[in-house]
């Protein structure tokens, strides 16, 4: 409802009923001092760190104080945002294109690494390393429109199941991590996706779950050249690699897209090592924060030797970098919005 | 003052003074409807059709309704919101920078295109080429940090004078795009600056004089890279072009950075010809706009021979692609802030 709206309601009630409308409005303007905006995060160090440094840095009487233009919290998408076991979201959709696309490639038959994935042998797959993924990326994710590239994703996010949890991939969005965007946001931040993952992918679903909209997502990217079919515009999606926004491409993307250094940034890999870095050296108040998957009963347990996701330097030097380690296990009442508490 | 400030002071007041403080704050959340907000812009057709689009994109019972989310509004900046004569301005700071660096340089001396800027023969410098021109940028836009470019830029914007006007190049943006940038985001529209100019060196800028926040400005750029020196993360420039965003890369830039079609495309030369056609065929109301630069007296008068800013393309073509022609001499009551009306 927009303040027009209530103001033209509350003219035909009592001036007592325009001050409970008054006082509810500006209840809705702070949220910080209103009631727990953080429902799912369980009272303790972490839910602490962060009420504390929102609190500071909003507070115009606080030498902590940073102008709401600067306030840019940025965010890692998978394992950050949402769930990234047994595989990446995105490479699921890959392997689920491969399959689909099958019919019209007959030479994959014979071809790797499109054999071991039509054959759903994963050990296969691995096998044709790097240059096999961009072999499946070359053939799933260009020589389409990025018209025509949203609607595939927006078809597979609606379709597609996730192997354990038998839920729709957008559905194993974290809820602590959906709400300390939403206050983030309501204190006057502005949030960023800074992800590993593909931009044009991302970009599908970011409004939507994260309340993220497209322009504030950054990820990798291939290249697009922009043509006339038929007197239509079109962009047209290139199999050439253009941009990898992980690990020391997250600061260069970051001053590519934003172009002012964040105060906030969230992670959970050593992938996201170098924008935790880059975001907590500069000067004035910043917030370091790393979600360690210590929960294998709710979601995955994984740190030190994971293929997917792995953390080692950033648990090896979080203490002495003053970032915050959350658990998983300990910090969040509840993983998933399906979930019950 | 804060919604929740202005409430608590009204709580004092009595119920009809509450009353007019609501009544104003309606007025205030309503641009479109109050009085005038494009003062420097004379009646006619051009003010007409902006307002129309406004008015009618932003009601929520209109047929052309858009949402908040989808008022993408993109502007050129040489020449649609600042002036680009005699020549574009940052190619003004790159000869400035040369010579400011020469000393160190004494190579330059006898070395093209540089000992033709010493000497001031700007003829030899455009017999240079574009060849030329790269090894310029190399030398004034590599090689340091991006905070340290920043600070080059912004020096050399307090101190720079325009050859005809003798102001600082910020006071030749002009008053009535300035307005219309504001009426827009007024009206809920997110604005963004594409440009072929540099991404860095307009981002010094951009916020302070067009209200427009660094994460908002796409344009050309030089690859970069993370580095930790001495413990201090920084983004280093280097000289290799990364992206041209100009005529065709304009589409592209958009895509990549905005991620969705604007709904309102205005520029000024067949530089943004591809940016307008991007923006006004995508089906639902779209407007498309182009300065035409015919006030010689009170600023340039130029379109179809210039090699700064060409325009013939767009002027052949805006009747029929409904784009609406600006006439600088006839629609703008007063080009810059410093003028007298």
């Amino acid at each position: 409802m927009s303040f027009q709206t209530i103001m033209r309601r509350s003219a035909g009630f009592s001036c007592g009923a325009l001050f409970v409308v008054a006082t509810a409005l500006t209840a809705l303007a702070n949220p910080a001092r209103a009631s727990d905006s953080l429902p799912s995060w369980s009272d303790g160090a972490s839910k602490a760190r962060i009420v504390d440094f929102v609190r500071s840095v909003t507070d115009p009487t606080s030498k902590q104080y940073v102008p709401p233009a600067e306030r840019i919290a940025v965010f890692d998408n998978d394992g950050t945002l949402w769930t990234e076991q047994p595989m990446y979201f995105q490479l699921a959709f890959i392997l689920d294109r491969v399959k689909a696309l099958a019919p019209q490639h007959p030479e994959w038959r014979t071809q790797e690494p499109f054999k071991s994935v039509l054959a759903g042998d994963m050990a296969g797959v691995a096998a044709a390393g790097e240059h096999g993924l961009l072999e499946m990326m070359a053939a799933t994710h260009a020589g389409m429109t990025a018209d025509e590239f949203r609607a595939i994703v927006a078809d597979w996010l609606a379709t597609a199941r996730h192997p354990r949890f038998k839920q729709p991939y957008t559905e194993l969005t974290y809820t602590p991590m959906k709400e300390l965007l939403a206050y983030l946001r309501a204190n006057g931040f502005k949030t960023f996706i800074v992800s590993g993952g593909g931009v044009e992918f991302m970009r599908v679903f970011s409004e939507r779950v994260y309340g993220v909209p497209p322009e504030q997502v950054i990820g990798s990217s291939i290249r697009t050249k922009y043509e006339v079919r038929d007197g239509k515009p079109v962009i047209v999606r290139l199999p050439e690699v253009e941009f990898i926004d992980d690990k020391a491409g997250k600061p260069v993307g970051i001053n590519r897209y934003i172009g002012r250094k964040p105060i906030l940034a969230f992670g959970n890999s050593d992938g996201d090592f170098e924008m935790l870095q880059y975001t907590t050296s500069a000067p004035g108040p910043r917030l370091g924060l790393i979600v360690h998957h210590d929960d294998g009963e709710r979601e995955y347990a994984y740190d030190r030797k994971s293929p997917v996701g792995r953390l080692e330097r950033g648990l090896d030097e979080a203490a002495q970098r003053g970032w915050v380690i959350v658990s998983m296990k300990d910090d969040w009442r509840r993983v998933y919005d399906a979930e019950r508490k």
